[in-house]
Order: C-alpha cells, then sequence, then structure tokens
C-alpha cells in the first residue's frame, strides 16, 4: 500500500512537470526552496477550478458576495487577529547535529502525541519525559522550545524601523472581517450571510514539504457565513455537505475522503465545532479543508482593537447583535494536488499501458485538442478552421507535431476529453474524427454539426 | 474642463465606494496609506476584466500559453533583472520643510523636463540650475539625490540575515523568462510563441497616489511574445492593433486613448521601440498600457547570471539563437479605473436625473438583477425561481427591498444590463418585465421563454 502511494506521488510530480503543470520556481538559479510556479497547464486547472469555486460557493447563492483585499494591510489588523503575539511555531535545536525542528512535529511523529494548544513548557516537559529522539541523528538533546512567528515582515516607505513595519497576509479571513461594516452598509445584505475571497496568503513555515501540499506561499478560497449567535447547527451542516458536493464535483472520491471532527479538548479556545475534511495523499491521510464555528471571536477582537462598531442590527427585529461565523477554508494549491492524485490512471490499451488524467470536463487544461493528421499545407486551412470554431466553445489545443497514436497519448495525459482529428478524408467528406479519451471511442462527425454535438458534450 | 473632470473623479470614487466597488483597506483602523480593497462588485468587474484578457490575449491564439511564477521567488532572479541594483526612484528631501519627494516628478511638474534615465548627478544639477522650487514650502534648498530601491525586502527562513533576505516582485515578467526554458521543453509551441501571466506585484513607491491608478501593491497583466531576432515590425504591430481592439471591447473610447511612440533618446538602452498607449484620466493623460521590444536583453541577462542556456533552436532550420522579445503590460486597477470613467455617465429621465453606469456586457458584475415588486411571500416563489433560472446564464442580483423606481436606479449605477421585475400579474400571466439598463425599455416576456431571450441578449 505504501509503495503504491509512494509511487503514484512520484509519478504525478513527473508527468506535472513534464508536461507543464508545475515546475521548479527559479530552476534555472538551482530553485528556491518549496516554491513552484505553475506551467501553462497548471494555470488552466487552477483558473478552472477557482472559477468553478466562485460559481459553486459564491454566484450560487444570493446570500453570498466576494471581497479582495489587500496582502500588505494595516499591521494592526495582525495583532487584532492575534497573528502578531501568537500566530507562530514552537521549534527546538538539537544540540548534537544541530538540525531544527517543529517540536510540535517530532513529538507527533515519535510518540504519536498532538500537542496543539500546549505551552512552550509544556512541550519542553514532553520532550524530555518521553526521552524524544532527534529524527536525524538519534540525540535525546534539545535547546528550549521557542516561538517563531509564522508571518513575513516588510517595511513599507523609505525608513526601516518599527512604524514602518508591515507584514504579509497570514491568512486571507481578516480581510473579509475589517469590511464587514463596509459591505453591511452597502450590499444590503442581511445575516445570515456569507463573504468570500479567494487570494494569496503567506506563512515563513519552519517545515513546508510535500510537493504543493505546504509552501510559504499559497492560495486560500475561504469565507466567512455571518449567523445569528443561536443558530448554527443548521447553516454548519448545509455547508458541510456543500463541501462534500464541491469534492464530489471536482472528482475526488468518497472513499478517500475523511470528516475529522476535532475533539472539544483540542478545538480552539473560540470555537464551538470545527471538522476537518481529510483526503488519503499518497503521503497519508492530510488535512484537505476545514469548516469552524467560530463564535463572535474575530469580529469581537477587531471592536476590541479598533473601538469600532461591528455589531449588526436586524432591520425587522431591530435586535442588536455581534454576528458569529462559520469559516469554510480550502488551500488552492493542496486541492489540485488531491485533484491530480485522484484522476491520474494508467489503462492498458491491448498490450501497452496509457497514462489518463480523468479530470472531470469542467477542470481540464484543454477541452478539446484539434490534431490534424499530417502537417501538409492542404489540411491546415480546415484544421484551423476547427480550431477557431471551438475555441470558442472552450479552450483548445493544437498540435500537429508526431504520430497521431502518440499526439492522442499526449492529450490523454493532460486530460484533455475530445480529441478532433481532421484527415484526408476530411476534404472530401468535410467531417473530422472525434476521440473521447475514457472509452476511445471514435465517432465521425461533420463540420458543420460539430457545434451542436460538442456543446451537448459540454 | 478641469473643473468637470474633477468632479468626474470624485463621483467615480464615490460610487464606487458607496455600492461596493473599492473600499479603503483596513478602514476600521484608521486605513493603510494608498491600499484599497476590492468590494463585492469590484471582485465581479476584476475577474470579469481578467478572464476576458485571457481569453482575448491568451486562449484566442494557439501560440500563447500561460504561467503563473512564485511572488517570492529566488532572489538571484532580481539581481539579474537589474532590480536589486538599479530599480528605484531618485528621492531628495527639501531642505527647509523637510518633505520628501521623488526627483523626476518635482522637475516634471516645475519644469516640464522629463528625467527618464538621466543619473542622480544630473538630476542635482537640473535642480539647481533651474531654481527648482519646493511644491510644499516654496524653498530653493534640496539635499543631494539619492537611490532607493522600489523592491519590498523581506526574509525566509528563521534567521535575519542576508543570506535569508528575498524579495517580492516588482514584475511579473521575470517569471516568463525564468520559465523559458521549461515552457519550451515541455508545451512543444515554437517561436514565435507567447507566455502571459496575471499577478500581483509589489512597489515600495514614495509617491503613490491618483486613488487606484498607482498604488504600492497592484496586478499586471503581460505577456513575452518571443520572436526571431530579424523580424519585430509585425508583431510589434499585430498586438499593438489588439490591444487597440481590446480597449474598444472593454469599452474605453477612441477618442481618449493615446499612442504615445517614446521618442528614440528617451528609449531604454535595450528597447527598440516602445508605445506608451496613454488615456485620458481625469486627472490627466497618463500610461495606462505600454508595448516595448526589447530585443534579448532580459534572457541575455538570465543567460549571464544563470550559466544556463536559454538560447532556441528552430526545429526546420537548426538555427540556434536566442530569442527577442514584444512586451504588452496592462495594469488591471488603473484598466478597471480607467473602464469605470468610462461608463460613468448622467441621463436626464424627465425632470430627474439618473445614474448609469454603461459597462459592457461581459464587465458587469452582475447580468442580470430578479426584482419582486413586493416582499409578500406570493411573489417569492416565482422570483427564487426566475433567479435560480438566469443564475445559469450569468451572474444575478436579488433585490427586494425599497421601491421599484429606486431598485432600478440602484441598478442603473452598478451597470446590471438588465433587471427582471416579477410583479401581480407574473401570478395570472407567468411572464416578467425585462428592462433594458440603456434603453429603459421595457418588455414582458413569459417565464418559460426567458432563458432563451436572455441567451440570445447575450
Amino acid at each position: 500500500m505504501a509503495n503504491k502511494d509512494d509511487k503514484l506521488m512520484e509519478k504525478v510530480q513527473t508527468l506535472a512537470r513534464n508536461r507543464g503543470f508545475v515546475y521548479p520556481d527559479s530552476e534555472i538559479y538551482g530553485g528556491m526552496a518549496n516554491t513552484w510556479d505553475l506551467g501553462p497547464l497548471g494555470v488552466e486547472l487552477k483558473n478552472n477550478l477557482k472559477q468553478l469555486w466562485w460559481k459553486f460557493f459564491v454566484q450560487s447563492h444570493d446570500n453570498m458576495v466576494g471581497v479582495d483585499s489587500a496582502i500588505i494591510m494595516n499591521p494592526r489588523v495582525w495583532e487584532a487577529s492575534g497573528h502578531v503575539g501568537e500566530f507562530g511555531d514552537v521549534l527546538v535545536d538539537c544540540k548534537k547535529c544541530q538540525n531544527r525542528f517543529r517540536a510540535d512535529h517530532i513529538i507527533e511523529e515519535v510518540i504519536q502525541i498532538d500537542v496543539e494548544g500546549k505551552t512552550s513548557k509544556e512541550i519542553s516537559e514532553i520532550l524530555t519525559k518521553n526521552k524524544v529522539k532527534c529524527p536525524s541523528c538519534g540525540a535525546t538533546d534539545f535547546t528550549e522550545p521557542r516561538q517563531f512567528n509564522l508571518l513575513f515582515k516588510t517595511h513599507v516607505g523609505v525608513i526601516e524601523d518599527d512604524k514602518s513595519a508591515a507584514y504579509l497576509r497570514g491568512e486571507t479571513a481578516q480581510g473579509m472581517f475589517t469590511n464587514f461594516k463596509n459591505i453591511v452598509a452597502t450590499s444590503r445584505k442581511r445575516v445570515p450571510f456569507g463573504i468570500a475571497q479567494i487570494g494569496k496568503a503567506f506563512r515563513n513555515e519552519i517545515t513546508p514539504g510535500n510537493y504543493i501540499f505546504r509552501t510559504r506561499e499559497f492560495e486560500i478560497a475561504e469565507f466567512e457565513y455571518f449567523i445569528h449567535p443561536g443558530d448554527w447547527e443548521k447553516p454548519f451542516e448545509f455547508w458541510l455537505a456543500n463541501m462534500h458536493e464541491f469534492a464530489d464535483i471536482i472528482g475526488l472520491p468518497k472513499n478517500k475522503l475523511h470528516d475529522h471532527d476535532i475533539p472539544k479538548e483540542k478545538l480552539a479556545h473560540y470555537s464551538k465545532r470545527t471538522v476537518d475534511i481529510e483526503f488519503d495523499f499518497p503521503f497519508g491521510q492530510k488535512e484537505l479543508w476545514g469548516i469552524a464555528y467560530r463564535q463572535d471571536y474575530d469580529l469581537s477582537r477587531h471592536i476590541e482593537y479598533s473601538k469600532e462598531d461591528l455589531s449588526y442590527t436586524d432591520p425587522m427585529t431591530s435586535e442588536k447583535y455581534v454576528p458569529h461565523v462559520i469559516e469554510p477554508t480550502f488551500g488552492v494549491e493542496r486541492t489540485m494536488l488531491a485533484i491530480l492524485c485522484s484522476a491520474y490512471s494508467e489503462d492498458m490499451v491491448g498490450d501497452e499501458s496509457r497514462t489518463v488524467l480523468r479530470l472531470p470536463m469542467t477542470l481540464a487544461p484543454f477541452k478539446f485538442a484539434v490534431l490534424p493528421l499530417s502537417k501538409k499545407p492542404e489540411l491546415e486551412g480546415n484544421a484551423k478552421e476547427v480550431w477557431t470554431l471551438l475555441s470558442k466553445l472552450g479552450n483548445t489545443d493544437y498540435d500537429e507535431t508526431q504520430s497521431i497514436g502518440k499526439r492522442y497519448r499526449r492529450q490523454d495525459e493532460i486530460g484533455t476529453p475530445y480529441c478532433i482529428t481532421v484527415d484526408f478524408e476530411t476534404l472530401e467528406d468535410n467531417a473530422v474524427t472525434i476521440r473521447d479519451r475514457d472509452t476511445m471511442k471514435q465517432t465521425r462527425v461533420k463540420i458543420n454539426e460539430l457545434e451542436k454535438h460538442l456543446t451537448d458534450l459540454l
């Protein structure tokens, strides 16, 4: 099992690199640790995923709106949110080999204890008491644990001092809370309603890793759903069910998803319920998405720090209160990884194996590929004409190099649902061959019926 | 003229704020200087603009591909590009009032001389020779000009030292150059072909301003079109013409756009031709977009710094060369501002004036708004049913508060092309009223014919 999954990860990474989904960042300079760029197909996949998410969670609900807030906000936002004071990893150094580790990681790996919420002192005691060994050299002598802040710091303006210090946002959620008042005033939405955002966040992680699963720079899609304090169970279940429906739409198999209801004693003090939706990645069952009922913690902190009135007055009952929130969160890159791992498959075609990325139509970077059978100029006119026609229906590839068999395999590998072949018969019958990625069935269709035929498939 | 335009800027800003296009960032904390957040309608407008750009410049060409590169790249990228050494503003302080200015700005404002490309020493001489006055206090005694680097600096990892220093990207273009080799190897595109990217960039500007025109954090849409060294005039003209076609599609009037061909003596040393497309903003004629023929400057710098072979071998002729590039660049936020300024208009309807945002259909945040005539529950069923139907066709608003007249005005102000009113007659004739934003003409349409009717309008 472990072996098989190890291979899957390697295969997905190799395909992603060779076909232009994901490249190492700055590779000509030896790369940038744990940083990845999206290539031509990766951008299309990511855009499709983000657009689908926005349509599903925002535009399909008449009580959901979006924001796009700044990455470098007023630093007081991060004081209020607790990120400047408390947002960090607890680190220890091995005194023998000098390697540095996240204390929670080595404790969890070595003695399977979860230390979330524990103080540095408690962590230190756990390390000593359990004689936890250094994963690198086996020694049991660590430095005192110390907090390391995860926010990237920079300076705005000419002078580098404390007054000009600012941070790259460590999450997108604060942009929803700081804009809550303006949105209530201008959007005419009434509680319950939600504010969504998709955007980049940055965390100076000590131990990023597992390819695009955990990186220092990453994209989050999430929303804050504002509710009356008394009524959280129903919307919590509603959005949790919607998250599973979305998982289904993007092709994540049900049996690879696991709802992990965080036990009461491990919940953050402000949360009444948090569910991690975990996915069976090749490197283990890990958090993919989460949904948390955070009560009024965030708005109340901003009221305390900003002295602004962020309460809400119900226009029907005139009741005034600070809304509570339910927060569904999605890591975009790790969702892409889950999609790639789920879509990857190998078939036998006769004696030969083929690799197919069984991406859902909506996510596939190219919906169609136009493949002229030969590079001879008499086919080019027809092929380009078909390409122009199909490009209006959806993103369409054009490939005229190598044998038709190799080109089919390549389109299978990048998940293109339909290949349209233009051949010498086309010059006589004005028809093309449509080949289905999954069934490999071929259908002959007249060019003037192509648009209708493919629109039906979409 | 100046007065009229001043009012336009104020009106656009007021509308953008009151209707939820643009809010000041972190406003509950007194804001963050020159930083803006997009509200619910601003996000939709920006997403529509970016998707249209991508469709127009990337997906509609079979030789264009995309990338999405990291914001924090290997810092050597910025040494190679010249940003670490040379990317900056020249600043002076007024010795009397202590205010700090960009030297090029005060020289340009006071004596209308363009100092682009001049050294600090030359700038100092111009200030002294022309007795340039301080814009704040009128004194003529400035400090020596000095270079201020525009890259935001941060540190990656636990230790803050020179080795861990990294930068937020000051432009997106380097991501296309650093990925050039990987894309040639994996995408099967042949010169001429282009690599496009839309993403955030950051510049620690000393004097940002003019609302969302110049901000420290901003989004760029641009591409590098790689060509054979000998053949640059035709593609240059091709993309310049396409930029104007795009301007037309997004509703920028031809008479407000001006091609400014940068004179030879002011061109960057590596550029053979650069055209700034300027737009008549309310605060003056300013650069909106640009297109530059940069020869092989960028790839050659990366070859020099990385020692990698970034040349291209033509598969037909076997000729090996370093491709040249043509680079069209678009500032996303300033394009949004140009769109808002162009779309803003005031009509007289009888004795009353109304404000209309005449946005093109593709850009409008909402394509439709469903307006039940009253909040009575018997209308809600029909109205929600219509909303669900229309939401599948395009983003649709739902508004049931205030008089129908006020709701029409609100939808006019946010640019919604069609309002669909559900009234008590609907209960009998199963029809709704469609109102056209621009003509205000009303048409009665059966609900079961609505989808076809509106699809035709789209």
